[in-house]
């Protein structure tokens, strides 16, 4: 009986999130950013950029994801508007000071999850909220222990999941994730590409 | 063409996993517990085990699950052959020296939701497997820290998730898991309710 007067009372937060007062634009073509995006639960339309993601051997850590997703949001060929916010973001994974990109061919995906077997590592992930007269970047990092890994488990890896769009080579929530990853400390949404909680909370007060 | 070749030699870990020696049967009812032992690369039937969720209240922390998963194990029909596997596991929210059980509605659903605001948790997780001659019972636990949630993100979550059938009264895979978590500490999906790193060892060395 309560739960069927409160779905007759509006929410006041389904309310803010139905006339959220900016036009959402996700500037990435990457699937599992869209998913975790239509999580929050805002509406938004799709317009990859394309800049190339090259970046200078001085930048170390999370300056480099958060220098990726500013060259991403400026790659953005139309002028944005004051209502609307144009989101992109980059993801490196961190190991033993040295950043792993995502890997060309097996061999490569290969030789990464050797390096990362064992280990801890870190993710990075940087956003960028860009609109006509605002821009305001964040970043988010989580901790990784892989297990040590053998060579079947890689190579089962790679030939069922070929994770060579992904940083570091490999998904988090794929097959590896579950039998390969001993802990986590920090958030696992940003591991996966996007820090939802600090994104919710840059949106709503942006 | 590296590639093409090791798709034509089926790797060692793909041929153990289709030859698996048991026929695993899923003792839960549990959507989220089917999917991620689907996501592990097992073949399974589901046939829930109906036991009453009852303990002692003299029962603490992991021994609470322990107890519950071995007691679902007990509650099986069939006689369980040498090859045979059923899995039964149980899930309990641990905050303050309490048990946080699944709410029965909205009111219970708020109290809930409002004890773990801004606190840390534990969650544990205790799996049994049993055959008809071997039973093991093994457990994971991780540490959940949630923000200091307000009320407006309290409501809106209880009426449009429902999570009536979760320990706790919250999926970490769904919006309140999103913008509510600050980080975890341990497994991701242990939290989602199967320890999927120890079930896959303890499975492919039963």
């Amino acid at each position: 009986m309560l739960d069927f007067l409160f779905q007759l009372i509006m929410n006041s937060l389904e309310k803010k999130l139905k006339e959220f007062p900016f036009h959402i634009i996700l500037g990435s073509a990457s699937p599992r950013r869209q998913e975790l995006l239509k999580s929050l639960g805002f509406d938004f339309i799709v317009k990859p950029t394309h800049a190339d993601e090259s970046f200078h051997e001085n930048l170390k850590a999370e300056k480099i994801p958060i220098y990726l997703a500013e060259k991403k949001a400026n790659a953005f060929v139309d002028v944005l508007k004051e209502n609307e916010i144009l989101i992109t973001a980059d993801t490196i994974v961190w190991c033993e000071d040295k950043v792993l990109n995502k890997p060309t061919d097996f061999q490569e995906g290969k030789k990464m999850l050797e390096i990362l077997s064992g280990k801890m590592h870190e993710v990075f992930t940087a956003v960028c909220l860009k609109s006509g007269n605002k821009q305001i970047t964040f970043f988010d990092t989580s901790k990784v222990y892989f297990k040590k890994l053998n060579l079947e488990e890689i190579e089962y890896y790679l030939m069922n999941f070929k994770p060579y769009d992904k940083a570091g080579g490999y998904g988090v929530q794929e097959w590896i994730g579950y039998i390969g990853i001993e802990k986590i400390e920090g958030s696992f949404y940003n591991i996966m590409g996007l820090p939802v909680k600090q994104l919710y909370e840059q949106l709503i007060t942006f």
